[in-house]
Parts: C-alpha cells; sequence; structure tokens
C-alpha cells in the first residue's frame, strides 16, 4: 500500500511518499469496542419496526456503543428521494431517470440501496438498524448476498395484520382499505414472511421494551456487543 | 412520540404502549465524544485525495473518533454499481434503469448519492471522508445543501495537473493522453477549483502527514474533534 511518487512544487522538486493507511477492520472494531452489522428489521406496516429498530438505538448509544436507524425518513428525503424532490435541483429529466417512485422496480433499487448504504455503515464498524416493510423475500436476500456472512441479521417483527391493521398508526390501513393506495403490502400485495430470520419477535403480544431485550440479547450472545456487567 | 395502541395476541388483549426511543443529535455527540460532518476531499486524479482521506481516518480513528473513508472502491462496487455489475442479480432491464455510468448526468447522480450518504454518516455522528474527483462546482454545491450548516467541509487537495500526471498512479493519464479515455478531468474535461474551501492543502510541496495534520488541526479548531491533550 505505498506508492512512490516524485512532485514538483514552488519551483523544487521534492520526493513524498504516499502511504494509504487504511484503517483495517480490525482495528476499527478495537476501537469501537464492538462489530459492525446490519439489524434488518422487517414486518407489516405498524408492527413496530421503526419504533423498536430506534429503542434499540437508544439503548445501543447509551452503552457508548455506534449504532444507526435508517428509515423512511432519513432515507425518502435524501438518497431515494422520489422525483418531484429532485426536480427543482437537477432539472425534470434527472428526476425522471433517478427519482424513485413506488413501482415493483423502483421499490427493489429502493430496498436495493439502503442495503448497500447499510453495508458500508456496518464496514465503518456501525451496527446500523433499518427499518422498512421490505415484504418480498428476494428483496431482502439481495442484501443479505451483499454483506459478509454473518453480517445480516434479519429480524422478524411479527403481529397479525388485525393487530397491525387495528393500530394503523399512520392511517395508512384505512386508506388502503378505501383504494386510495394501492399495492399496500398486506391488503392487495403480498407480504412474504421471513423462512430463517436470525430473529422473530412478537410484537402483538409483547412491549417493545421487552422486544429490545430481545434483539440485545441476541447480539450479546452472537458476540456482536460485549456482554453488560 | 408516543404512541398508544392495544395490541391483540395469543387470545388476550393487551396494552402496549409505543415509545419512539430517538438519539438525539446532541446524546450521539456525547457518546462519541466529537461531532459529525462531512469531509469532502476534491481535486485532480492523483492529487492524494484518497491517500489523505485515508491517513486522517487512520489518525481519528486511533484517537477513538468515529469516522469512515467513502470512496469509489467501496462505492462503485455496491451503491452506485455500473449497469453489468446489477446484471446477473437483477436482471437487465433493471440495470439499464439504475446502474450508473459515465455521462455527465450519471457522474452528478453517483455525487448526489455519495452526498445523501454522507449525510447519513455526519447524522449518525461519523465524520465521514469522501475522497472523489468531484470536478465541478454544482456538484460539490449540491452536496454542501443538502448538509446542516457547517457540516459540508470542503478539502481542495491541490496539485498542478502536471505533478499529478507525473505521478499517474493509476496509469489514467497516460490512457487519456492515448485517446483511451474521453472526458478525463485536466486533459479534455474541466476541473472547477473550489472558491471557497474550508480548507485548502498544497500536496506538490508537501507529504501527506503535513496535509493530514492541517486538517486535523483544522477540525480541532472548528470544534468538531476536542484538541488533543
Amino acid at each position: 500500500m505505498e506508492a512512490k511518487v516524485t512532485g514538483e512544487g514552488r519551483g523544487e522538486t521534492v520526493d513524498v511518499r504516499w502511504h494509504a493507511h487504511a484503517v483495517s477492520p480490525v482495528q476499527r472494531e478495537q476501537a469501537a469496542g464492538h462489530k459492525g452489522c446490519v439489524l434488518w428489521f422487517t414486518g407489516l406496516s405498524g408492527c413496530g419496526k421503526s419504533t423498536l429498530a430506534n429503542l434499540v438505538d437508544h439503548r445501543l448509544n447509551a452503552r457508548g456503543f455506534r449504532s444507526f436507524v435508517l428509515d423512511g425518513d432519513n432515507v425518502r428525503l435524501g438518497l431515494n428521494a422520489a422525483p418531484g424532490l429532485l426536480k427543482e435541483r437537477h432539472g425534470e429529466a434527472f428526476a425522471q431517470r433517478f427519482g424513485l417512485g413506488f413501482s415493483a422496480q423502483d421499490r427493489d433499487e429502493n430496498i436495493r440501496r439502503i442495503g448497500a448504504v447499510a453495508e458500508l455503515f456496518a464496514q465503518a464498524g456501525i451496527i446500523a438498524l433499518t427499518a422498512f416493510i421490505s415484504p418480498y423475500r428476494r428483496q431482502r436476500d439481495a442484501v443479505r448476498a451483499m454483506l459478509a456472512p454473518g453480517q445480516f441479521v434479519e429480524v422478524y417483527v411479527r403481529a397479525p395484520l388485525e393487530v397491525c391493521e387495528q393500530r394503523d398508526p399512520k392511517g395508512l390501513y384505512k386508506k388502503a382499505r378505501a383504494g386510495e393506495i394501492k399495492c399496500f403490502t398486506g391488503i392487495d400485495d403480498p407480504y412474504e414472511e421471513p423462512l430463517l430470520a436470525e430473529l422473530v419477535v412478537d410484537s402483538a403480544s409483547q412491549a417493545a421494551e421487552q422486544l429490545a431485550d430481545q434483539v440485545i440479547d441476541w447480539l450479546e450472545k452472537a458476540g456482536t456487543i460485549p456482554k453488560k456487567k
């Protein structure tokens, strides 16, 4: 990782050696005190993915660990912005070419980009927590395939459709039932349950705090984070 | 940030309160011991951006700070993959729609996505170091506009074209001069020098270690990281 170069500057020739001081994953892990990984929360709208991811993030942060939640709020406004958001700064043609909508293809790309970003966070030694419905197995499996073995932790936040629909925190089920939203997961588009999730938690009968315990416990047992003293 | 829900599970109705325990930027900063930001290294191919970014990353990591380098190696293989890389898993139509090439539009999108990801890292309390030529002011200014005031730190790694071409660590200038690469920055495509960079370092007459000192010094003076004891 070294390249010897001769640079000319200010009229005199100087010898400059350029070293590429890349930080190794082991050095990063030692500095952080834990491993990086992706906790991929999946489940129906209203199942509590985002709440759970934020609660786990909060607990990890309180212990001094490096973690971050990727969710619709911070991704759909920037990285995966809709055409309408890109238009003003970048123009119509650019917005149409690169903006993401809600077609099946666009939703696959949405998840693919999120997976790629989560991978970068994991490489940076961070525990990335993602909270997206990600209803199709092919989407989740594509992200799993991107990551190093053991770095992708699929957490299925399970709750019956009836429970999620009764909660309906954003009023989306109501709109979907009224036909105002098409292809809504659970209503007129399928949710493909994980077959081999690393962890399944039951958000219909347990409080978020209990589910967070289970996630933290899993991370400790897997050796991703050290056990609490 | 609280939603009361009634969930039904296992035949009994339970009351579950869902709290959104988001970690605040201040809490994140306290845990990390420094602020998050984006150090955006820009300059000609061969000017030493990547070497410098990695050296600064190394020093920050050695002090226990949270930092990470985004460069072509980890971005063009995943997030901003070319069509050819997407084709196998996602099919031809998907690859053509979402794969990034090297047209002016695609290069703008490349930088836009990198900026959006760097923003996520900064939000996560991390010092993100990016090492891309990013030759156009409009690209860099678009990223600056995305970020909160003070979070975008433009570092111009300045070296005369002759010096970079003489170094030619990847043999790219030779190919560009031979006409094998078109629209190569500095040869047949412009590099627009930053007008108001937060920091300008001179890589033609100074070793990478000296430039890294200047970057670290800047971060300390700006209050992004604490002064070294």
